[in-house]
């Protein structure tokens, strides 16, 4: 196995966020690389469902993946395991990424010849949600097992998503989750956002995440 | 149903929030009142858990809540209609409480005749463990669907938990979850924490959680 590429990133000392994560996506566009950062609760399945999507999408867009964790490399491990570029940003602790540690994390990847790239946040629906990292969109997963009210006490984080994952939808009958009520609850926070039930660990649902993620790489490249 | 009463709390403005901390403590050390501070992801069941645990204890202890949400009153009324005293303190957006933001909540709640009060932290596995709330003890659930591996990835909360209740074990034979591995990893972070697997929805468990709440309160009030 390859040695884990490991970035330490430093808090941004720009001014405005903002306006950094508008210049990063402005980058990035120029270039062609469509960033999508991927946010959730942990455990909700962020690193299965990009191993998944990996093997799926591979052959046609050219995939790399930056993994964002606090304390170990069993992601990037697992990501780089299915052969595509990796690196791991260690965050000293800090609870999410801001446009200037996504920056330091790009100029490492490098993104020539990146199709499609992918940023997995900090395992946490709070933080992530306040700092415009600069990707070209942002997604959640929320899991089964996690209730279908969490857009009622995280509203921010369904405010900034483009879609949001309905992940281990295998498991639904075990729990009191009820699709229908976490369509409405997304909606009262964000109208815009695409829900997608999936699951990582049998397939259901995964395809249509697929041709969303081929849409709009195909929009950003346009 | 009463009216819920909501406390917005301000960032802590004292310069040392470890000071502030060891003087809630004692203060309430002298009252006699056992404040448990209780962590966890998003959607692990910290709320299920208050309510069974409120059901099962209320005649032999008296028992109030705080409850720290960022934008729904869902948590306080269910505890509400409990029957025990119950507050709900605003964050803010803010994704954790700290001795100071504890303190106000505190002060509202009022602790003349309270044995056990409970301090329903912000559903996150990151920040509340960076900050002391004067609490007596720290307690965090983990629930099966998260992973046995999340000791490895956010290791400060596992660090500083005294226990670790490992909620929905009735759907266990659903995941890939493996209670020795856990007790393993856990251990990895912290030899002390005692690790006590339940399900707040079946009761399985629950009463080794109940004895562990009991000894610590007839210790803290000795």
């Amino acid at each position: 196995m390859d040695e884990i590429r490991v970035i330490e990133v430093k808090r941004s000392v720009f001014e405005s966020n903002d306006r950094e994560a508008d210049r990063l996506r402005a980058e990035l566009r120029q270039r062609g690389t469509f960033l999508l950062n991927l946010m959730s609760s942990p455990g909700s399945g962020k690193t299965t469902t990009l191993e998944r999507t990996i093997e799926a999408l591979s052959d046609e867009l050219r995939i790399a993946v930056m993994e964002a964790d606090i304390d170990s490399d069993v992601d990037t491990r697992r990501v780089l395991a299915k052969g595509v570029r990796a690196i791991q940003l260690h965050t000293g602790g800090m609870c999410h990424l801001d446009a200037g540690m996504t920056r330091q994390g790009i100029d490492e990847l490098g993104t020539d010849d990146t199709d499609l790239a992918f940023l997995e946040n900090v395992g946490n629906l709070v933080c992530p949600a306040e700092f415009d990292t600069g990707a070209s969109a942002n997604a959640m997963i929320l899991s089964v097992p996690e209730g279908d009210d969490k857009p009622l006490k995280y509203p921010l984080m369904f405010q900034v998503c483009d879609v949001v994952l309905v992940n281990k939808m295998d498991v639904a009958p075990y729990f009191d989750f009820n699709l229908d009520r976490l369509r409405a609850n997304v909606a009262r926070r964000n109208e815009r956002a695409r829900v997608i039930p999936i699951s990582a660990k049998t397939g259901e649902g995964m395809d249509d995440w697929y041709e969303w993620l081929r849409e709009q790489v195909r929009a950003w490249q346009a």
